[in-house]
């Protein structure tokens, strides 16, 4: 806040952002492209001393102790390592849960009394300060995560910020549908009319855990946080134990909005924990009624068997895949498949880790291609996409974790297939101790269900020979029910194909992209236009954002009187 | 269908009904009094001999085979008896479970491709043909749960249509608020815009179930069958073992719909068993996505418990419960809890079971009453108002269930409380065989928590003397929150207790009626008004209805392609 810009109430809050609100309302109506927060760093949107106030801001924090004035204090921990080799320790507060729990629940009353409209302009003004701190935020992001800079801004700034007015405005939109009251009136015939007074209270469902994961710390844990608060419930943010200085920044920032509104700031909290059980835990305790999810099966399954008393939206593994039947667009296909398989390592959860190809091979506008042309073809659109070295580090970016990196380390000596493509360290010229790593490419067939049908999260990729088209949207189908998948891509010249991919991913819940040759890519989702996940497919059991996203987080309690007639 | 009445489309079967939809679109916005279907049992609104008719037509399947033509058919079963005596002997197909579901999904592609407004208009024509039918479905309702026939026409009939009509309205409001499709246009700076056309598919989550009661085996049938049809989904019906009747009709009718609209009748189908082990083998059944429950904690945990792979939807027994403070109106007081408790024998969902009463007595228009008087008013007011045989036989049906009898018993024998007014029973003018009991009072002590603190369905309610009315709202929280309720009450002069009550539910999440004296009752709930709990305490996990009640039946998938710039 400028001096210039005085604390306002919720409520004028809420006016300040309306215009803001009524166009993502709009937005998830009409689905098209829309982004409020520009993904450009760019000092004519974001303040010429942005990027240095940014860089300075987050060199700041390093080294010392988070200050976050929360309840329960009992310790520190600063457990994060850098992808990039950067010294970071940033100690954090550990607080104890029962603590954070109370405070909570203690600051619920009066976020429920706020109404959607006071809590809808208070969310909204705490994105609008996220995005000021962009910048602080990328720096983060990129050092605990290992992305590039550029995606480390736009993921973790704005994109990410586009999801979090999403869930608002899914929130706002289901909220306001709600009547605050009404009078219900009842002919008697020539008797005077029965008349009630209703009144319809929404209340949140209770204390919302938020859990994160270490390699998207703000874009998959926004819609959660925001939808929850947003729909009258407080929030406890638990981020992976890599990861966790985006989520303390953005807890920071939320907090001093709320102390600003005079509202009480342990409505959002941090919980930092050294113990697994701890979360479990947490995330069992019977005031918890909701729990947000990223990260790997294992521990989402646990969730969702052990949290039987909590709401639980998940989103785990999958197998993303592509079929790819025939293209004339040969070279431009390659070179968006390599891309895909480049970004970020392979560390999205909508990275391709399987591409089906027909064993009899492929037509194209270059001619028939071999299955084995197609694999050498794409090893080499991989290879010729990250030739030059600033390029390669600036996509590539860093190995977030050490399972990762023994993955790599797995395919290079082909224990899941025929290296096509063996993964290469490249040295990082602004972070040698970075590891930075190309993708892996393993040839296999359709049988080796061991080998790709199992989540390989990273720079791994299978090019998997199946009999033909039929049996590879098949594998598909099947896949994506048994195993899930985010994202499903398809290659074909032919509508007959076009059509039976289409119907098998209604079936399995996927999202389909067909035939991307150009700048847009099957591992990108775009908030506002995208939904991220189904919720139909063992990949996630909900999507970003949609009504059921918002619409269970939130209860109505009437209560109901006579009045006159 | 008369013959002037052409067999339509299903799209044009959504402009017939678009009206009807609109208006009930209208009414879950504003929630105010709206009933498209009429309660009243009139010729003028049903026909001249609408009644006869249905008689003559409910009389026909007695001791009749119950013709389904459904696939997988390999027995019947009879198992329906009658609280009013009368031999009904109706058998009804037992068909292969697997075979409802084979069918189930067969049915299922066809019903994606009609689109969301052509479902709703099929649904619209189903309510359309149900509401004809209401004399019909009123016999078999009366004649299987023991309700008088007002109640089993209102809520067998035109309220449970005016349910299913509530869930199609949200349903339809939520699938139209998705876009069929959208073109995504990004600006690229001095570039060409990136362009996609994007087609966003709902497909419904798969075959649900629903698994009825023996009490309401239509009102609370037709939501969560509804809700499923109208989002995507084929439904298995599975009735109580002893109300089966009219949800065959109920599944006949709306197969006949389907039929003339060139549907797959096996879209809904009945399930008839007579093994609770097979329920719980289709309930757990892979294809089986969703179940919708009512009736018991210990059925409606296990199916919770172990429904995995499925959304469900319950609703349980819960202890209802009214605090009494103060009134300024005694005598009216008594006399609207005196038709609660006596109606249908106090075998609603929503009947209050206990009353909580200050140990000091209560100040009224009438004086001071002390708990002692309380409780002989009340006793008194129940027995005056049921001292007509004929009155007392309409509004108190006959008991469903011989361990509603059996409870009854021990009511009677003391075994909770201290009598203050036994269950009397009532021989039937009209059917001698009528199990007919007045309600059961009993006194006891708020430390008795093993007396009233577990669900008693049927006519037994317990005078709960308290310390004060600040420990009976404390009480009703946590009852609320620990054992769950659909229904609150209060009784009070005092603002601020009626705030303290208020409070106590928005926390408790239960619905509140202050000071009914008149025409409405703490155990009914009206359609497009009344929200029929909330989802938010152990009696039920769902409401009737709001946006979570149908937003997660189905999800969304979508597919995406560059088009040209």
């Amino acid at each position: 806040m400028t001096l210039a810009e005085p604390v306002a109430s919720p409520s004028s809050l809420f006016q300040r952002h309306q215009a803001l609100l009524e166009q993502a309302v709009a937005a998830i109506a009409s689905r098209g492209y829309w982004s409020p927060f520009s993904e450009m760093p760019s000092p004519k949107v974001y303040g010429e001393t942005a990027a240095d106030d940014g860089k300075r801001a987050f060199d700041a924090l390093l080294g010392q102790r988070f200050e976050l004035n929360q309840p329960g204090e009992m310790g520190e921990l600063a457990p994060e390592t850098s992808p990039y080799g950067v010294a970071l320790g940033v100690r954090y507060p550990v607080c104890e849960s029962e603590a954070l729990i109370a405070a909570a629940q203690a600051a619920m009353p009066a976020w429920t009394a706020l109404g959607a409209a006071g809590r809808t302009g208070v969310c909204l003004e705490m994105l609008h300060r996220l995005n000021r701190h962009s910048f602080e935020l990328a720096h983060a992001v990129m050092m605990t995560t290992g992305q590039g800079w550029m995606m480390a801004f736009q993921a973790g700034g704005p994109h990410a910020q586009d999801r979090g007015l999403e869930a608002v405005a899914y929130a706002w939109r289901e909220q306001s549908a709600v009547p605050e009251s009404a009078i219900w009136e009842k002919p008697q015939g020539k008797n005077p009319p029965l008349r009630m007074q209703k009144h319809f209270q929404i209340v949140g469902r209770g204390v919302a855990l938020v859990v994160g994961c270490g390699t998207f710390p703000t874009w998959n844990t926004y819609p959660g946080l925001f939808a929850a608060l947003a729909t009258g419930n407080p929030v406890i943010v638990k981020p992976h134990s890599n990861a966790i200085l985006p989520a303390a920044l953005t807890v920071r920032i939320l907090r001093s909005v709320l102390v600003e509104q005079g509202l009480d700031p342990n409505l959002v909290t941090l919980c930092v924990t050294a113990q697994r059980s701890a979360t479990q835990a947490l995330a069992t305790h019977p005031a918890v009624a909701s729990v947000d999810f990223t990260g790997s099966n294992t521990f989402g399954q646990w969730l969702i068997a052990h949290c039987r008393q909590a709401q639980v939206y998940a989103e785990l593994a999958g197998i993303n895949h592509v079929v790819i039947d025939s293209t004339d667009a040969y070279k431009a296909m390659l070179n968006n498949l390599a891309f895909t398989l480049s970004l970020y390592s392979g560390q999205m959860c909508t990275t391709t880790q399987a591409l089906f190809v027909p064993a009899g091979g492929i037509a194209t506008d270059q001619g028939h291609k071999s299955y084995d042309e197609v694999c050498a073809d794409l090893a080499a659109a991989v290879s010729r996409f990250l030739s030059k070295p600033e390029v390669a580090c600036a996509v590539l970016g860093a190995v977030q974790s050490d399972d990762t990196y023994a993955r790599i380390q797995e395919a290079n000596a082909g224990r899941w297939g025929r290296v096509v493509l063996a993964s290469n360290a490249l040295s990082h010229p602004e972070f040698p101790q970075a590891r930075v790593q190309t993708p892996a490419l393993l040839a296999c067939d359709a049988a080796d269900e061991a080998a790709y049908m199992e989540e390989r999260f990273g720079p791994v990729a299978f090019v998997v020979r199946v009999a033909d088209t039929a049996a590879a949207i098949a594998l598909s189908e099947r896949l994506t029910r048994t195993h899930g998948a985010l994202t499903a891509g398809l290659y074909s010249t032919s509508e007959a194909v076009i059509d039976q991919m289409t119907q098998a991913t209604w079936r399995g819940k996927v999202a389909l992209s067909i035939n991307l040759t150009g700048g847009v890519f099957v591992n990108q989702s775009a908030a506002f236009s995208d939904y991220h996940g189904t919720g139909g497919n063992p990949a996630a059991n909900a999507s970003y954002a949609d009504s059921a996203f918002v619409a269970n987080r939130f209860r109505v309690v009437q209560r109901r009187y006579h009045i006159a007639s």
